[in-house]
């Protein structure tokens, strides 16, 4: 009995092996087909994309309502149905997105640096597609039509693995996109979403080295270090967000409560929200009273440093691993600190190099900021809610790389093309 | 007996484990300060790092000699041997080599696309080094001297892993760089040099992700091939380069004839090197014995398609197996194919995504081409020879990357940087 279970289990891996295998060759050769399509065929799949998403409305909420029934049959917390929810305002704001999308310049095709070599030959570089995009992804089946439309814009095939919570959702706004490219003529394989809820298809997705070009993960910090670890195909990956503002001596106080306000209050459960807020200490006895008012009021809870309880009694210590922590809550913790050097060493060391900004008049320190501190974005007296791809103007973004490899912070069309070298030459030969 | 010699295994693995790991850390504590060193610091670094190895080079000779002469009692192929003599050429060479990296322009801390969003907010971008960088080689002691200058002239620490067969002389040559470094004020583990010569070594370099940013392999496809299989860290990698040349219908046949004849026979053992020629069936009766002659001239054994042989009589048959290969020797394999698109269809199945060019007078086949042919350089009327650091004003290269992500072909100092996102605000806040 054992036996024969274990050789079914061997059938199945290679059955899903082989369906996996399908979905990568039919994906690379509909590569081929979009890496050559114009931007104007591209633009017209997206719009019949829309038309089909538009008048598939209804079929798209029946879809999503079996999900949301499926998952309140397995008691999901109300925030993932939340996240699982569709609603034709929700589809409002999908169209909008694409509509977007189709307004963004086309990187493909450009040339850059087209110039004159001494042997003779005018070399430049070329933007490309980078081929086939593996997107692993959970509950927010919008995501299928951002991530599909960036992939198609820039020239990309795209293989999409949804969560299994959102599995019918995810399978009608895929119809609705095989609808569309159908009637564009592009190939239909350009876009595929992944039938099986077994989940070692995930492992073989991310492994196909021969067929996926490049992975990009959604989701928990959990998913993302398993698809890190196990991954043969290059990630781009966004871990966490533990951001920092630092108000040096010489920060105009005036600016500095509204950004050190805004980037921790503005919205909690996003990536670019503060986590720790660094003060110079020569203005901490005045401007901590300021901010932690004005925290209070929003209902943050505070937790300082030693020096900073000693301004701010009452507050909770922070302790080691606060200076660690992505709260994505209402929590900031504060930490009074002797100069720049300090500020630097700490957002270095404990951050996650995601952003971070300085607050201050001095010019030559804000230069040293921007130099010194290792994080895929730095900002002077802004903000770091600011970091993301609407605000950095490139339309949507297919995620926020916190990695240096390829693609460093938001990551839109762009991040998901490459450059190939071309050589125009009149005969030249390599002496 | 056995239980002791798998706790002392175990131990030695705890201990190569805690060495690597400080190769590890304090390549990460020296990446800090090279980020933050000036052009004219790591210039000065570099002028003191050629002192010491003009002044150092009977050193380097003499440690050289012993492992030549280590490599002769292990009867190294001759080929081998070669590669590891170091003379004092080879080491003006390298010095020349040092020179022109010193000569080169610093990418770091550039900064570009310096613009207003709409939110008020000033967004440009700026080049930084990657952090730190794990080279892996074999046999050429001068690669020691080349990827450190280059590594830390784009500001990243170094950590090299250099062939057990060249130990001595990798040894000489990294005491020299710890010289030039110590008298310059940089911090002496800005460039190590492993000292084990134990295998597992390589293993845990590429797969210390929190002290390596990035992994270069340049080596026999084997060692890269094992290198791509075990990394967690990001490789850049070349593989192979099976490139080609097309002969277009309309292609001027003055010059197909010599871009053709130095595509294969310039250099034989390079990557660049043309190893299978495409000809249209339109010219091939006329330009394929001009050619072949051409090729029996220098011993070039050519291998033909069916329609190549009854052309060009007397020729071996080419199989299947010959579109692939990477011959790094006086073989060529010649198809005559129907148009541009069986071409195209050849080179992006069979090629290596490496290097290919088309030789024609038609302005939109070599568009076509150009945006068609999925390689890291693509060329027209020009030789694949060109296809390198120098002749493409890299300076010097870490290597020539075959993958699409990060870096596209011939890699110099800008492939061992990143660009983060600066923001210039004036209080700005997210509304």
């Amino acid at each position: 009995m054992s036996s024969l279970t274990s050789a079914q289990t061997a059938t199945s891996h290679q059955d899903l092996d082989a369906h996996l295998h399908r979905y990568g060759q039919q994906a690379r050769a509909a590569s081929r087909v979009l890496a050559r399509a114009t931007t104007n065929d591209k633009n017209a799949a997206l719009k019949a994309i829309y038309q089909a998403i538009e008048s598939g409305t209804a079929r798209i909420l029946t879809a999503n309502q079996l999900d949301m029934q499926a998952g309140r049959d397995r008691s999901l917390e109300a925030a993932l149905l939340d996240r699982l929810e569709l609603t034709p305002a929700r589809i409002d704001g999908m169209l909008a997105g694409l509509n977007d999308v189709i307004g963004l310049a086309d990187p493909v095709g450009t040339i850059t640096d087209l110039s004159y070599r001494p042997s003779g030959i005018q070399l430049g570089k070329m933007r490309v597609p980078l081929g086939v995009v593996g997107m692993i992804y959970e509950s927010r089946p919008n995501v299928t039509l951002e991530a599909a439309s960036l992939a198609l814009k820039s020239g990309n095939a795209i293989i999409l693995r949804g969560g299994s919570e959102a599995f019918h959702s995810n399978q009608a706004i895929a119809a609705c996109i095989s609808e569309g490219l159908a009637s564009s003529g592009l190939p239909a394989a350009a876009v595929q979403v992944i039938d099986t809820a077994d989940r070692a298809a995930v492992g073989l997705l991310i492994t196909m080295t021969e067929f996926v070009d490049v992975i990009v993960p959604r989701g928990g910090k959990n998913l993302i270090e398993r698809i890190s670890r196990e991954a043969k195909v290059p990630v781009i990956k966004h871990l966490d967000g533990n951001c920092h503002v630092y108000v040096d001596a010489e920060a105009d106080l005036a600016k500095a409560l509204p950004i050190c306000i805004n980037a921790k209050t503005h919205r909690y459960g996003v990536c670019n929200a503060m986590e720790t807020l660094l003060v110079n200490q020569s203005v901490a006895a005045e401007f901590l009273p300021q901010a932690a008012q004005a925290y209070q009021e929003k209902g943050v809870e505070l937790r300082g440093c030693e020096r900073t309880q000693a301004i701010l009694s009452g507050i909770n210590a922070a302790t080691e691993q606060d200076w660690y922590e992505e709260y994505l809550a209402p929590i900031l913790a504060i930490k009074i600190v002797e100069d720049l050097d300090a500020a630097i060493s700490h957002i270095n060391q404990y951050g996650s190099h995601h952003t971070d900004a300085i607050v201050t008049e001095n010019y030559t320190l804000s230069r040293r900021f921007l130099n010194e501190v290792d994080s895929s974005s730095v900002m002077v007296n802004a903000s770091t809610r600011f970091a993301d791809g609407f605000e950095y103007g490139l339309g949507a973004e297919i995620g926020i790389s916190t990695d240096k490899i390829h693609a460093r912070g938001p990551v839109g069309l762009e991040g998901l093309t490459s450059q190939k070298w071309i050589v125009l030459g009149n005969g030249e030969i390599r002496q």
